[in-house]
């Protein structure tokens, strides 16, 4: 018996040694962090915070947040795996795990990137270990990578196949926008970090769409016009800071706001948002009234702009911005990927005439 | 200047003692529980697990979670607050607090339920408290509940304005539809529990859509059919039970589940939903392989009892179930709102068409 038994533990153990396949660690360092304004920041920061010590602090702390970031590369490996740490374990009350922690992968195909797979975080650590995607083809393809939106991203490596081919890519953009925002264009509330507007229209137009949203900020403080004003090469900058600005706050700062951006960006285009109508306003006069408040004195400022002789300002009225049906936000407050798609049907048409891509 | 500080301390407290206003509290006891098929079921439980124990332990146990439960009632508070505890505190990865562990409410209007707001999780701790609307004008409206989808609820109360007028309702349907399915019916990955796909649909067309998910599972196990078999008044019977069943356990037991439920739903249309195509697959050739494979016995099943003349059979295949650009789900299996709005725009027609809705 005891021998039968010793058989049958070396036949598992033999199993297991060959099912774990031996697999290729690819540091973070050999990959190119894209989809930031500033190269230059430090680990995956989107902003160089000790550059920029003006910015608020709470604005400061959330450009440290690797939402947006993505890394791209090639690989014909059958299985990719992740490991990586965030700052730390803490979760939203109205977003996914996957969208504040994790991570989604797409391969790119003839027609556009299509969705590969997600890395599920631990729940309670930091520290999170996951398969994105295994017995794939053993062919060649290019992967796209997006971070973890809502919290900052500490370390990471990938796990492909030993023996596969690895090639760290750089993806080539003819345009390229900021997005300023609150916590809808940092992402609240996708279902994965790839699915944020900025990175879906990025997807959908191929352009290098940055994602400067700060979540339950975007008050359009003057230091962040001139840190706006320090990136290069822009061919449009959107600002969707309403949501987050109390209706003095808009009628005070639209206007100076604008004027910051053109002291280094006298021609580029300038896409102006109105706040989506919150849906916890269906009920709550408070609300209500304070959206209706928001954006006619966002538009108030913007006829202002016009009037001042401002060229290159476009503008989005809130209708129709999340549907008509109430049922595109997780909360009243931050759009779905329901939300996002019907956002998405709206701006990025606009994007395209401002930019003539069509 | 003591005289004036004790000025201003007198002052503060009075404020807040104003703007604390006194509340009712109404407790759950004085709602009636809808949305389930078994009225005598304990507590917040679907099904009296006790009466079933043949039930898989996985089953019964997923049968205790509150999923498509809700109260209505009419009031014209200006506030609504909702006090609650759930079994644990644990979540989910691939979906949002609100949907496993907190409530949406809905009011109705002339055209049907409109969101109104949610009730977010605490995080930590299984005892969460939350206001879910208020600043409303002083108008009765009536109101309607979603319970949490992953999550057994164990005890809650509601908290509305002194002096508010408070009526429990009960809603009337024509028609009640039972929809046995996986983790997608269940309600993952919705934002919010009314956004799970029976629920939609319940509003939509007015129906009692009954929510009888079991995610993980729904392997068509003959104790379940026979517990089906004991809901009266049922006028169709939805299988989207696929996802979770092997390919051999689709051939094995497809015809037996119909053959089951025959037996006390003779005529009762039944709709079989072949599984959602997986995202996952798109590059994971085994999850393609498997998906392939159990919608094509699934089908054989259907055919098979078709030709063995059981009448009032309907069958939605895979095809454009969650749309064709693959973004439909959280995490390639789960669909998203996105998903569960594309799934609707299939499977809600054919229901109307079964049941000559229209």
């Amino acid at each position: 018996m005891q021998t039968k038994y010793l058989f049958y533990i070396i036949i598992g153990l033999l199993s297991n040694l060959t099912s774990v396949r031996a697999q290729q660690v690819i540091p973070s360092s050999k990959l190119t962090i894209q989809g930031r304004a500033f190269a230059e920041s430090p680990g995956f920061h989107r902003v160089d915070t000790t550059k920029y010590h003006d910015l608020p602090p709470a604005v400061k702390k959330l450009y440290t947040h690797s939402a947006g970031l993505f890394v791209t590369f090639r690989t014909n490996s059958t299985k990719l795996s992740i490991d990586w740490e965030t700052v730390d374990a803490a979760l939203g009350n109205n977003s996914t795990p996957i969208m504040s922690r994790g991570f989604d992968a797409y391969v790119k195909e003839s027609n556009g990137w299509r969705f590969a797979g997600v890395a599920r975080p631990h729940l309670k650590n930091a520290e999170s270990s996951f398969t994105v995607v295994e017995n794939m083809e053993k062919t060649e393809k290019e992967f796209l990578l997006y971070f973890p939106l809502y919290k900052g991203l500490r370390s990471f490596q990938l796990q492909i196949d030993e023996g596969a081919t690895f090639t760290p890519t750089v993806q080539k953009y003819d345009k390229k926008i900021i997005v300023y925002g609150s916590s809808i264009v940092h992402g609240a509330s996708a279902s994965r970090p790839g699915l944020a507007y900025p990175a879906k229209i990025s997807r959908s137009i191929n352009a290098d769409v940055i994602n400067m949203g700060v979540s339950g900020n975007a008050r359009m403080e003057l230091e962040v016009a001139k840190m706006i004003n320090d990136i290069k090469d822009v061919d449009l900058i959107v600002m969707d800071c309403v949501p987050n600005s109390s209706p003095q706050q808009v009628k005070e700062r639209t206007f100076a706001f604008v004027q910051e951006l053109r002291k280094a960006h006298p021609n580029t285009p300038i896409l102006l948002i109105e706040s989506i109508t919150r849906q916890i306003g269906n009920y709550d006069q408070k609300w209500k009234e304070r959206l209706q408040e928001q954006n006619a004195n966002f538009k108030t400022e913007y006829d202002r702009l016009v009037a001042a002789g401002y060229k290159n300002l476009f503008y989005i009225p809130t209708d129709h911005l999340i549907g008509d049906d109430y049922e595109g936000t997780v909360d009243g407050t931050h759009p779905t990927d329901v939300g996002f798609e019907r956002m998405v049907k709206i701006i990025q048409p606009e994007i395209e005439k401002i930019l003539d891509l069509r």
